[in-house]
């Protein structure tokens, strides 16, 4: 593949551009977007990232639900988006189609696995972008980007059409430029629910505050104070006494063991080359000690016990949605690794509790956008994505 | 392929059995245990019912995760069972691998699409076996075959591994000959929750009273009045007042939406050959008007939102979990299509709504099993399989 530099570090996958007419009206009239080229849309190949994965698959013969949703409602597909190879890796590289470049910080990667979608939005050539989150690859490049970014509760959309990684922690989520936008795609994509402002109390995760680059922490404070006139002083929150940590080993062994049982199959028989950190992974996941997966197992169940007593009744989490702004894009493997074991320590958080997050890109550190992330219970989408609105209401005031 | 007349009409899937010792001791040391052949067993070739995925899919390169857990258990697998082709059925007919025979009432159909395993737990082969359910596919055969089976909530189980219908329906769920064994298995596998006894109050949905055969329905009478002692008198409920035959319409859009989305790809590049009913229903699938699957998931989700409201507080559902005994072999097509579109109007509460469904066969009519469904609000499963033991007992007395 020999890719134009407009195609190697833009936001779309190479070639002609997918596009599709929404319908005439409906509530994201208007709306352009973008999906993640996971999602299957009717006709074009779905590469996953990977050429192997379109050569093996073909052309999709139907649209993802979700995809037809949107153009139900109104608004336009303008293209699919670069994703890591198979959606496993949080930088956005991608040795294939190219990285895309991170329109809100030159130099710096632009998140991943959703990296196109995200730095679509953040150029401004959509408003609105779907992309997919397992370990943080809609939430990590929303906050590297600068843009909103929704990781709603597990289960809430339907990932058929869409290729899986890790079924138990896939989620649809999409990024949009501002709040409304973001909340107005919920409205048309998530089940009925409470869209009331959650009552609070805002519970401040002391573990991710504490690992987080202190002048990013410091860049959220005024955010947090937002946050803290609407829903009361926030309450220090221990929330792994066993350590942060342990919440990113017992996620990937989880992860590694599904992402095997999902894809190792057709790794198998393709031997399809990956790129830097995504090899290690699949590799990773099919050497992966069985016992480790059923620790994560145990692990999660206890976990979602205990998030799911602390949210009852209206909590909200708060806490910087990546404990760093992008990486360098000069970064070495050894630090993006170490990054992304103490990011994953963060997102982990929703990742096993199952929990909505949305980011709300509020600050910039180093000339590098960052996020402030709010997480409720199960099933609170709308009501956070409310709360989001709210907040960014308050800010620009 | 053929068969040996005992492969034909026996559960398991044709050739050498796929056994697994499991852990040395565990909460399920000493049981035996079957999966339906679309979760993967590393080693073995998942055949989802059909040759034509087998041989393009080849051998499973990992366990699927809810094998593990069993296995991990102390459970021991002793095979893999009969599916009908790609899980779309209600029969349980196979032309590839043959129709198990329904060891409950010969001359009868065993259900589907998880035949195999109703029919090794019936049968007294195997202590428990695991199907899954997109539109019925436990609960019926468990009520043809008359055994315990639940269709756990949407969500609850992982689904890596296995092979998708419909992926915003479709869930894990399982066979066993008694309810303490049922409950047994709810325990490894499902997530931590509240185990008490639902407190009720118990709705008698009427419409699925009205819609069953006269003699079915008076032969759950008793079973009926056994829930009665302990959640109260039954309060009649109009679940669906535009008509349950509403909900059917609504579900079968949908799930043929998410099955071609899912499997259209794979249908359309290797062109296999279906068996009666599955071939039509996938070309019903791929011809199926997006605008019936959209009306599908309008009404779903104020449809969800109905049951949410009338479940909140510990209320139970009760009903005839098919509105008929299993069909005679001899039944014509017409008749069988007749079934099925009765039948899933009921199935359709729990699969619209995403709620766990225990079916406990508590009588006979015309020689053949049938059950009575129990269902809850999402996530009380292990309420709703205790409940199910404490009516076993007092049924039993």
């Amino acid at each position: 593949m020999d890719l134009a530099a407009a195609e190697r570090d833009g936001p779309f996958i190479p070639g002609p551009r997918v596009e599709r007419e929404g319908a005439a009206s409906g509530p994201l009239a208007g709306l352009d977007f973008a999906v993640k080229d996971l999602y299957d849309v009717r006709g074009a190949v779905t590469t996953y990232g990977h050429p192997d994965w379109g050569r093996t698959h073909g052309e999709a013969v139907a649209d993802a639900p979700v995809v037809s949703m949107l153009l139900e409602a109104g608004a336009r597909l303008v293209g699919k988006t670069k994703t890591v190879e198979l959606a496993y890796g949080l930088t956005g590289e991608n040795i294939w189609h190219g990285t895309p470049r991170n329109p809100a910080a030159p130099g710096r990667f632009p998140g991943g696995s959703s990296c196109g979608s995200a730095a679509a939005v953040a150029a401004g050539l959509v408003d609105f972008a779907m992309g997919s989150d397992t370990g943080g690859s809609v939430r990590i490049p929303a906050s590297y980007c600068g843009v909103y970014g929704i990781r709603p509760s597990w289960g809430a959309l339907t990932l058929a059409g869409c290729c899986p990684l890790s079924p138990s922690f896939d989620t649809p989520g999409w990024f949009a430029k501002d709040a409304a936008t973001l909340r107005r795609v919920g409205q048309v994509l998530l089940p009925a629910g409470c869209a009331e402002l959650p009552k609070g109390p805002l519970l401040k995760v002391e573990e991710a505050w504490t690992i987080a680059e202190p002048a990013l922490a410091r860049a959220l404070l005024p955010a947090l104070e937002a946050v803290e006139k609407r829903l009361g002083a926030a309450l220090p929150l221990r929330i792994a006494p066993e350590g942060l940590r342990t919440l990113y080993e017992n996620f990937r062994w989880m992860q590694a063991a599904e992402a095997w049982a999902s894809l190792g199959g057709w790794i198998t028989r393709h031997q399809p080359v990956f790129g830097p950190g995504v090899a290690e992974r699949f590799a990773a996941a099919r050497d992966l000690p069985p016992e480790l997966a059923a620790a994560g197992r145990r692990f999660r169940r206890s976990f979602q016990a205990r998030l799911k007593g602390l949210l009852a009744g209206g909590a909200v989490l708060v806490y910087p949605t990546s404990p760093f702004p992008a990486p360098l894009l000069s970064a070495s493997a050894a630090e993006l690794q170490s990054v992304r074991e103490m990011t994953m320590s963060v997102t982990a958080i929703a990742g096993l509790g199952g929990l909505p997050e949305v980011t709300v890109p509020v600050a910039r550190v180093d000339g590098a956008p960052v996020g402030l992330s709010l997480v409720a219970a199960a099933g609170e989408d709308l009501g956070l994505l409310a709360l989001a609105e709210a907040l960014a209401a308050d800010i620009a005031r």
